[in-house]
């Protein structure tokens, strides 16, 4: 991680520099990669969409029976503190609550709950205006509507997608699309509808900002998505909190639509810069 | 993890007091659950089948592409020193290799080995005369020939199996059964055929010793098995290494057989328990 500029998390109830944040290797991150996260980002130390990322934080926490150890308002606060400290003009915030320190190395503790700011990379201008390449696999997430710690598919698959002259790998089963590894997932078809996978997706806070802004302009779909479905469509993007909206040109080796970044795709991301900006400046 | 006899591990190349032993919060299994790890058992300061346990985790290793960073002398020679200085009777080392610390939380660094040595609890003389009750869940393990760290499923299920007074759960996908959480699945048939599952599964030593054991005395096969065939089943067991063999009674509220550990299953495991007892007297 960087510590080019002296950072401050949070762990074990207290706020701490960055380099000194240590978990014992009985926690069940270790032992069994077991925990739930969430990650917002903040500009001009304003926290952005914060309700909706602590609301999905709390639900991916029950849904993996681990309590988390702060009331909404003390974490807000915390947060809050963290931001104040960093001094961090953009950054990304990540909120970590593992299956605590396991007496067996299988049953889980009290949830440690770690915080970790740092600075945020968005994407280029080059990444925006050229589009980037995916690949595809055959995988769905265990657990899908919990935001798990589980990356075994993903990461283990980076090699392959640099391999291949590509930057991500959209899941599929049987043909059925469902997400990225950290990213949603939506197509633009020939009449300008905007239709995404509904299905075994994490539904990510940037595709719920995206289906509201589409919504003013477009017709807009939750609904199943093949990959017969990107042969047909006009223009393909990714949403996440860190890369907005990015504009997908070509999957598996076969070009999207002209092979370009498409109008509505560029407009959506327009829309979302601006109601991004409104937040902040709430 | 228990602490009352003063216990070494070995983490970032050197051998430290256990409860000294952390990662900082950006290693790989902390964020993205990312890493592998076996587990072998030792007798009077001896490892039983090492050799077995030392390939499967380099096995491991390579199916997720992260490097041990210890050869296998090396490796053995820090087990060896691991052993003396812990001192215990009866033990269970754990070796887990981990992402490593990573730059972006997301791309895996150099890894880090951690090594942990702590007694073995082995299954109770009630356990084994009683046999144990399971229920099933519909789940495959992603990448099931490595002994990755993702537990997921099974952590997460540890309360439903509790409140169904069963004592593990056993994964099938469309009634095809695969295996447990840590163990493997045995059954055996009314004419005395012992089958194990082959497919979606982590071939465990355990597994390897007793289809041996088996084969001198039953006719054995490596098939399909399916909950049907459990039905039709006269037995039914466990293996792991620190479960040996435990007979299954019922599963999902159905008795298996007769509802009692069976002959087959039990004469097993004398042959198991002798195998072992010739191991460590070499």
């Amino acid at each position: 991680m960087s510590l080019n500029h002296k950072l401050y998390a949070y762990l074990h109830e207290e706020i701490l520099p960055l380099e000194s944040a240590y978990l014992h290797v009985s926690d069940l991150s270790i032992q069994r990669g077991y925990g739930i996260f969430d990650f917002f980002k903040t500009h001009n130390g304003q926290p952005l969409f914060l309700e909706d990322y602590l609301n999905r934080f709390y639900a991916s926490a029950s849904l993996m029976g681990l309590e988390v150890p702060l009331p909404e308002d003390e974490l807000v606060s915390t947060i809050t503190r963290l931001i104040q400290m960093n001094g961090l003009a953009d950054s990304g915030m990540k909120m970590i609550l593992t299956g605590g320190y396991s007496e067996n190395g299988y049953n889980p503790g009290p949830p440690n709950l770690i915080m970790i700011e740092q600075p945020l990379t968005l994407p280029s201008e080059v990444q925006v205006t050229t589009g980037i390449k995916v690949i595809t696999h055959e995988y769905v997430r265990e657990l899908a509507a919990a935001k798990t710690i589980n990356y075994t598919v993903g990461v283990r698959l980076i090699q392959q997608v640099k391999a291949k002259g590509a930057e991500d790998v959209l899941y599929h089963q049987n043909g059925v699309v469902s997400e990225f590894p950290r990213s949603n997932f939506f197509l633009v078809k020939e009449d300008n509808t905007i239709i995404t996978p509904v299905h075994e997706i994490l539904k990510g806070i940037t595709r719920k900002n995206v289906l509201e802004l589409a919504g003013k302009k477009y017709r807009v779909e939750e609904e199943t998505v093949t990959l017969e479905d990107i042969a047909q469509a006009k223009e393909a993007f990714m949403t996440s909190t860190t890369k907005r909206i990015l504009p997908i040109v070509a999957v598996d080796g076969n070009p999207v639509g002209n092979g370009k970044p498409g109008a509505v795709t560029l407009q959506l991301l327009k829309d979302l810069v601006a109601l991004e900006g409104r937040q902040v400046s709430l």
